[in-house]
Formats: structure tokens, C-alpha cells, sequence
């Protein structure tokens, strides 16, 4: 039984995903895809040589009798809408991050899922089936180092555009710690500081870079997670739990180890896409068996909205400079595990 | 359009194909399968969920007209008939190493595929597939390190039981060496001495163990393979190789370094199956696609042969003491790329 | 010209330094020593095998016509009296930490040095003699990685005692790193902020451990350490220096990397005293060398009371939980260098 | 009681053995010097800005009712010469490398000096005072590893001159392994074998660079030592033993680790003499302070005739490219420790 996927926006991530579904993941083929440009969806599918329906609402594709689930990778204002629709009409859905452009639209989701009485939501975050973080996860759960008491990480990138503001740091960047850090230490956010060193020479005027956000767990862990997004030497993503028996780190990307021009060394990836290029198919091959299977498991509506309620404190943070309370309500019991 | 495989050989290793071509894989799935143990193969196929034509007899696999490609995971000895066969029948087959038994046997499929006029082996070796190789092959192809001029290389065994002898250091364990050096350095064996060290304490009456085989190849690189199989402390391949700009290494499989009880480190694998267990996907989902494009590019029949012609110069070479020389007749010219 | 040295105490510390300059180091010899248990003394000399002239009181070792400099190894309390004297002797003085037991003495030290016209005092500070430390600080002046924006510190100990309270983390721990970390970045602290995370099992009822503790410089670096005393796993300094144009991490000691047991890892101190054995050498030698020339160079009284200062700082922030400021006043054109 | 020292020659090394005795080391100084370029040797003093008999000829210096002992740092073909003499004077001696010029000329110092009826000489072999070598023989003799069983060695140099011939790798090169390796397994060479890969482009007409060295010992140990003098990346020394129960590492120097420019990674040297400078100086303290001690323990003019021994070995096993055997005759029982 071959899962029918109905993809929502045919834009780079689109495209993206519809090449991953058809040609390199298992048990799942894409039949129908909407984009605002319809001529761009079909040039798109040449281009990828697969037949399938186009559309130019995303409401056509969810409610297309071909199609058992969907894919949203559309502009992320329409993302709300449509993974709402999507759970109106009973449909498991993929919604690449942000779920929505705010707290209470990803609230607004997590009501819809709830009413439904069953999950039908996952979230695009794949670092959790990053095969790093999830080793780093065997390692904390196996009790290898004891129960975590801080978390050291750094976000770095190589270089930004001019259009990067300072509060993107939070949401398009910090977004993915805020929720792999959940995950890695299934805990909730308490607090949180943001505090910002000089400002690198190779930022610009609307981006204070580099930023430190602190955080206070609601079992008392803390986390450090340094933001620099002009770090000029590389893509870099480091995380070590700090536990009460030892220490684990997130293992650095695979490389060769070279000795040449009186250097030691390996090299450093420069471009995100490549980090976690092995997350993304393995966080959709999860929820296409997860959608089979009937139950999914990755990141949920629930951490959808906790993120979100996560990254609003931190821009709160950034601009008072005070420890600000991240304020999540209760937990369904529905999103228990 | 789904190539549909027939498996030849439901022990330990066809089953883990056949799970691997349905569950994991793209673009293919199993219809057809022989055993001379009937009952097992049908209780395998239950086991994994699968619907297949279940035969005793893997000529009938071969010549199913269901049947696109064939996969020989059956006992060594019938290697060289069934993939005899499938050439004869004209269909693509993947042949678990040996290809055969001989290098004689491995010269008659060679023969047989150059009289058919198209490739339609490959052989079962899954190192070229696996991402450290590939790694390491690319910074020498790109030039990075120069010319090579040595490789330094061990191949390392926890430990082996007791029906382990000497000469399955050759046959079972430098085997994938003598294959992927060939590849690395697209270069082929000229000579090959063994020596044997002081013989360790936890080896067994019939297994000097470690060994070190010593290669020179045609273009004069020189080449230290370290056998070990009883090295105690885990799995463990290495492979260096100093060029006349510098040194590439084969990178340690990715792990979580920790600090604890008083050591900075991490695990090292202990079981052989971990260590190579994408590069098996990675293989047979190439041969899926290759098979489907028209076109194989995997190690071929002659890569067999070659891998056959210089192990029984390394058992040679074991006996003698010398230094042997390791004679390969000139490459059929369909075998060039 | 061999330095004739006196020695005020003759505890651990001192009977360790006696031994380092009369059989380790070059150009100086002890010619007398004190200390209020004189019979304690005798006894230390004679296991050294030294001969020297023993006082009780040390303003006699300061005042024997054959001492040309001072070592202070006695009690804390004592070292402002004795430091001061030597330099109302105007004689070059090595005073181990703490300088004094107050920001004030140590500023009444700076006075005299002032008002005596040049340099006579050293603090015992060793980590700007480490060549780890030494390599760091030239990687960040040769301008390898550009202006330096945040230090990652830690300083973790296996253990400690029951009588180790939540304040000696700062005045017994992270004295050492307000010292190198100033000299490292050479900047001044501007303010403090101290964390606790959740407190290890480990730990006891009079210590909050671990501790992280931030600072904003002068020049807005942003610099956290993180204190942990318990850590279980052995000694570790940790020193990361994030720069406009690359990161520099402070070695981690010399140690045989060994696979053995399935890891891969090396030893990790578990003594202190371990860690920086050659800086103590480095550091008393660079005493020696110093008075010889004429001319201080190492940690100096200004060093001292500045750390001092920063100290008070974080005293306070521990128990504020604010961020407090670290009110340095204006440095003597004396101490420029 | 200072050690009066007289050295031979005065030369670069003699120079620079000089300032170590008298500025760096404890407990010794020099009070002799001879060159037949006596100008030379006063010039050298006042750079040095020491005083001491400057005499032409080295006898003058052994004769010398001041010196104590006496080192050997003059023209290699007189090293023979001036330790006999200081035998027969019978004063220590520390003679650098070679000893002699044969491995006949060593014996005459080794058959001298068992005459004479005490150890006089220390050879200047300073890899066994190296911290790393050290370490990693603490790390055999305690077990760690269990027995040795294989050694994989490198000796690489980033390039040599025009007049570097194939047989210095053996005697400029090699002779320090050759050295090292037995001290470091308690072991003597019983055959030897060089190859020789494909010649690196950067190497030129009278030299064949790189070798590769294959020695057994008599305890069965295979001993594999790459010479690699070209290497163009730096200067390296490596050294693993694989034991029975794991492999330890000779450790790399230590270094800052940057993270810049897309690579992480640390310095590799290039002059080979940053690489023992430390080894140098506790060398020289451990003659001084065994002198004192009245009792030799570094390396004995036997360990520097076996050195010369296996060196003729190995420049046989260069011309024949056959195993050739390294034929020790018995150590006499004076050397046993």
C-alpha cells in the first residue's frame, strides 16, 4: 500500500520534499501539489519527470479523494489555514515550521487536533531524527552520564544577508534549538535572558550578532545557546549536556582527516543544508510509517506551539534585557505519551 | 515502474536483503524467491510480512517471467552457477561475494557477461558504497593529498571463533580490502608478501593471528594491510593513504564523545555488522537504480576476478614467505569506463 | 650571582617551592626560611636536604642582610603584612594568592608599590605561564581570529570537601580564571551575573554546585564559566575563545590516545595539582629571571587587587542573583606596560 | 655542588648545549670549551656571555684539572676519539650521535668502557627523555595495552637538501627510531627489510624518498617505520603499538585547535627542532644529575653500538631489497640493568 501525498506549495521546499516522497523514500508517492503559480507547479513536476494532479488551492488538494495526506511547504502566513483545513478533513499532516505565525494560531491548531480526538500533526522539525541528536538523546536516557544539569550549544553560521534582523535570530534560527532541546531534555522552558557581546564587524546595521540566550528549565537545567550568525569560519551546530556523572557532545559531521600545509584538520560544512540533509529524509520517511502505521510520533502540534511560546519570550527578552518567563500552559493529557 | 527481484537464498543474508528491498528501499520489491529449504524460505517471507513465489529451486527464480533482476545470497558454491544462469538468461544479477569460488570461476562469469556483449553483474561488495570511502576517494581524486603513494590500512576483528584459520584472513577478511584498495586507488596488485608477528595470546591453534600482507601495486603505491581479528578491543577499519602532498584518513564512524570516570572518548563499534550497515543499503539501492537506467556501475565481474586472482596470491604469499607476484591477465576493454 | 631567597612559611606550598628552587630551577638558592612551628621547619629542611637559616618570625627572613628576595607561603592572613614589608625592605617579593584577604588590602599593597617607585611584587598567579594558556593569548594577538567576542570557560573538579561552601567557588575556584581571563583578553570586567543550575546529587548541604557565572568586559566581551566541583569525572579546564574570524580552544593536556575495551579515548586528570606542575616552574623561574634583570613582569599586585575586586563582584552576585557591577578604579599609569 | 662541565666543540649544537647548561638546566656549568677555531669559540662564550678555558685541541679540555665531565659535540668523525679519552681519563661523557662512525668504532667505546669497570658515557639519544614516549612506555610496561605485538611508526620530514642521499634516511633519520624502538620495547632487531614505494615528484635525483622499514625483533614484535623526508605537510613523528589488549598512540604535540576558514583543526610543526626541545634539556639534566648521582641511566655507548649495529643492517636491506638479518652479538652483562 502506497501512501498518497498531496503537496501544498511547489516552491524550493516543495520541490524539495515531492523529489524526496518519489525518489528517494519508501512507501509513499506524491499525486496532487497546488502552488498560487500553477504554471510553476507543473514546470516544477517536468523538471522532476512525475504526473500528478495541480491545483492552485491547497483546500482542492486536501480535499482530493486521491490524496491520504499532505505536505504544507507553503508561504508560512497561509500555513495555519491550511493544516487546519487539513484536520477538518481528517487528513494526517506535515507542516514545515512555523506551524503558525504565532502562539495562539499554533494554539488554535493544537485545539483542532484535540477536538479531533486523535493526531493528525507534525511539525517540520528534523533535528530530532538527526542521527547525532538522537545518539546524544541513547546516551542521556541510557543514564550515561547521569541526569543533565546544563546545556552548552552554539548556532553558527557562516554569513547572513542584509534582510536578517536581530529578532530572526530567535525565530528563524534559535527555532530549531527551542525545540530540540525540549526533545533531548523532555523538559519545559522557565525563563529566559538574552545578552549581547560587542557586535562582530561583520554584521550590519539591523542585526546585533552575536547573541547568548539563557535558559532555565522547569526542572532546573541550564542552557546556554550561542547565536552567531556571521561566525565567518563555517555552518557549526554544537551541543554539550553537561550531566551529574560526565559529559556528552553532538558528534561533529562526518570527515577526512587531513594532514597538509602544516595543518591538521578536517573540514567544517559551509552550508546549513548539508548538516542535517540526512534528518530530512529520515523525519519524512517517520511520518509517512508513522502515517501508515496510524499513530504518529514526531514533533507535535503541542511542540509546535511550545516553541512558539518559547521564541515570544525570547524576543520579549532581547529587547528588555530582563529574565523573562516563558508561560506554557498545562499539556493536554492528549499529547502524552 | 517497480523492478521486481528475485532472491536466490533465504539464510541470514537473503532475508536481510529481501527486508531491506521492501521496507527501506525505493523503487523495487521482491516477487519471487527459492530455497532448497522451502518451509524456511515461506516461514522467512511470513516472518517479513511479504507475498512472494516461493520455489525450491533458484533456477525457477531466475527464469520467473516475473522476475526483472536477480539477487544471489545462496551458498557460496552455487554462487558461480546462478549468476552463470542469469546472465544466460540475459537478466541483471547481484551476486553476494564470492562470486566464486575460484579464480577460474570468477574468469568464466567474466567470459560469459563479455559474450552477452552488456554488464549485468555486480558483486557484493559494499565498502565503494560506504560514505568514508567515498569521502576519502574524493579528496584523492580531487587531488587534495597528490599522488598516493602509501596506504596504511587494518582491518580489525574483536574476536573470531575457532573454526577461524589462517587463511580466512584472505578469503573472509582481506577479501573487502583487497576490493576496495583497487577501487581507492584505481590501481591494480603487483606483488603481495605476508609476515607474521608474535602470534596473540587469545588466538587458537589453527589462526596465526595478526598478520600484516604487504602489496605493491602496478603504479608502484605500497600498501600495509594489518589483519587482526582477535584485537580484543573492537571492530575496527582504518585506512590511511600518505600522498606527495599530504595525508587523507578514513574517518571513525560518527559517535558521541563523552567525558567520564576519568577518560575523554568514545565507544568503538564491536559488531562488523554496525560498521558497514548504510553502505549495504546504499549498494543495493544503486543497483536498483542502475538496473533501472540501463546501466551497472558497481564492482563488476572483473573487480570479482580481481579480488579472486590477488587473494590467492596473498595464500601464496602465506605459505612462501616470499614475495609473490600477483598475475591478472589484461582488463577486457569492456570492462573500462 | 645566584638570587639568595627567603621563604616565609614552610608548609605544602612552601616546602614544594623551597624544592622547586633548589633542585628544579636555575640561578636562585633559599638561604633562610620561617615559620611559626620552627621545629616544622628544621624538620622540612633536613628531608630537603638544604641548609638554610630558620627563623620563627618571617620580618626576620625579610630583614636577613643575606636575603636578596621574598617568597610569602604562609598563612592568608598574613600575606599583606608580609608583602608590605618587603616592600618597605625594597625587597622583590612572590606572594602566593590571595594577595591580601580583602580588596582593600590588596589596594593598600598597590599604594606602597606606587609609592615606592617600581615593581617589587609578584602574586602567585600561574596560568599566564601555562603554555596552553601562553599559545591561546598568541593566537588571539597574532590576530588569528580576529577580535576576540566570548570566552566558554569551565573549571570543574572531581570533588571537594564538605567544607567547601557556595563563596569558595569564587575565591578558592574561579579566582584562577578572573586572573588568566583578564590577562588573556587583556580587559576589565564591567559586570557579573551568577546562575545555579539544579545542584547535583553530589553535592552537600552548604554548596550550590554546579555555578555559571557571567561577565560583560570593558570592551563587551561576554564571557560565562561554569563552575562545577563535583563534576565526578576528573580536572578540567576548559577555555573556548569565540573571535570575528574563528574560535581557539586552550589544549587539553598531553595523554596516550588508546583503544582498548570497545573506546577510543585518552586519561583525564583527576588532580589538580596535575594540571599546571609546569607553570609552577615556569612561573618561579620567571620570578628569578625577573629580579635578576631588574624589571617584573608577571601577575602584579595591580593583577591582584583586580581580581580581588571581581571576587567582591561575584560574592555579591551569588547572593543578589542580579547583575552587579565590577567597580574597578582607574589603573596607575605605574602598572602600563 | 655544581657539576664542571667541558665541552667540545662549538658549534651549533655545542652552543647550544652550552646556554641550556648554564642558563636553562640546574646544578652544572661549563668551564671548558675547545674548536679547532679557537676565534670562533671565544666569539661564542661572549654571545653566550660566559666565561671558561677556551683551549684548540678537545684532550686539552678532558685534561683539565676543572672539568668534571665532559660532552661531545664536535666533528662526527672525532667522537670516537674524545669519548675513548674521556674514558680513559675517566670522566663522564656525553657524546651526541653517532657515538662513531661504525658500528666497530662503538664497540671499541663499549669494549673501553666494560674495561674500565663503571658506565662513563651517555649517548645523545633524546627521544627517550621525550614526555610522549614517555608516557607511552608507562602505558606498555603497566599492561595496559598487554604484550606488543606490532609497531606502526612514521618519521616525516617537510622537505631535505640536495645532499640528502637515500642512506641518510637510514643514518640521519632512522638512527633515532632505531634507538627509541628498543628502548621502548625492551626488544633487539632480528631482520630488517626496506621498500620502496614510488618516488614522491618533490624528491630528487640521489634520494628515493619515501622508504619503508620492516623490522622483526627477537621477541617477534613487527616493527613497520615509513621515512618519509618529503613529505611537503611538516614534520611528524608517529608511533603506535598494538598489544594484545589495545593500541596506545604516541601523543601529538600539543596545539590550539581553531575552528577558521571552513576547517578545524590545529598546527602541525615544520622544524623538527621545536619537536624534542623539550626532550633536550631534560636529557642534559638527567646526565648532569646521574653524574652527580655517580650512576648513568640514559642511553649507554651498547645501546649506541646496537643503534649502529641495525643501522648497518638497514643499509644492506637498501641495496639487496632482501630480508637481512641484524646480527647482535650478546650484551654484556655490565649493560643489564
Amino acid at each position: 500500500m502506497t501512501l498518497k501525498l498531496g503537496v501544498i506549495g511547489t516552491g524550493a521546499i516543495g520541490q524539495e520534499h515531492i523529489r524526496r516522497c518519489n525518489n528517494v523514500l519508501q512507501g509513499a508517492k506524491v499525486v496532487a501539489v497546488s502552488d498560487i503559480n500553477v504554471e510553476g507547479a507543473r514546470a516544477a513536476l517536468q523538471r522532476l519527470n512525475i504526473e500528478a494532479e495541480v491545483y492552485q488551492d491547497g483546500h482542492q488538494v486536501i480535499n482530493s479523494p486521491n490524496v491520504d495526506a499532505v505536505l504544507v511547504t507553503s508561504w508560512d502566513p497561509t500555513h495555519e489555514e491550511f493544516t487546519l483545513a487539513a484536520i477538518a478533513a481528517g487528513k494526517p499532516v506535515f507542516c514545515e515550521k512555523p506551524l503558525a505565525l504565532s502562539a495562539d494560531g499554533c494554539r488554535r491548531i493544537v485545539d483542532a487536533e484535540v477536538k479531533h480526538g486523535k493526531r493528525l500533526v507534525q511539525v517540520g522539525f528534523m533535528r530530532p531524527y538527526d542521527s547525532g541528536y538522537r545518539a546524544l538523546k541513547k546516551v542521556i536516557t541510557d543514564g550515561e552520564i547521569g541526569e543533565p544539569l546544563m546545556l552548552h550549544c552554539a548556532h553558527r553560521n557562516q554569513s547572513v544577508g542584509e534582510n536578517y534582523t536581530t529578532d530572526m535570530a530567535i525565530t528563524n534560527t534559535l527555532i530549531h534549538e527551542l525545540d530540540v532541546l525540549r526533545w533531548l531534555t523532555e523538559d519545559d522552558y522557565k525563563s529566559v535572558q538574552v545578552v549581547f557581546p560587542r557586535v562582530t564587524s561583520k554584521s550590519h546595521a539591523k542585526l546585533k550578532d552575536p547573541q547568548i540566550v539563557l535558559f532555565e528549565t522547569q526542572k532546573g537545567i541550564r542552557i546556554d545557546v550561542e547565536i552567531f550568525v556571521n561566525c565567518a569560519y563555517g555552518y557549526d551546530i554544537q551541543c554539550e549536556v553537561v550531566g551529574e556523572e560526565g559529559i556528552a557532545k553532538l558528534p561533529e559531521p562526518s570527515a577526512i582527516q587531513m594532514r597538509k600545509n602544516a595543518r591538521l584538520g578536517n573540514a567544517i560544512l559551509t552550508d546549513w543544508k548539508d548538516r542535517f540533509i540526512d534528518a530530512y529524509d529520515v523525519e519524512l520517511q517517520a511520518f509517512i510509517n508513522d502515517v501508515k502505521a496510524g499513530q504518529l510520533t514526531g514533533p507535535s502540534a503541542w511542540d509546535g506551539f511550545a516553541a512558539s511560546v518559547a521564541a515570544d519570550a525570547c524576543l520579549k527578552a532581547q529587547n528588555s534585557g530582563a529574565i523573562e518567563p516563558v508561560e506554557m500552559p498545562p499539556r493536554p493529557t492528549f499529547y502524552n505519551k
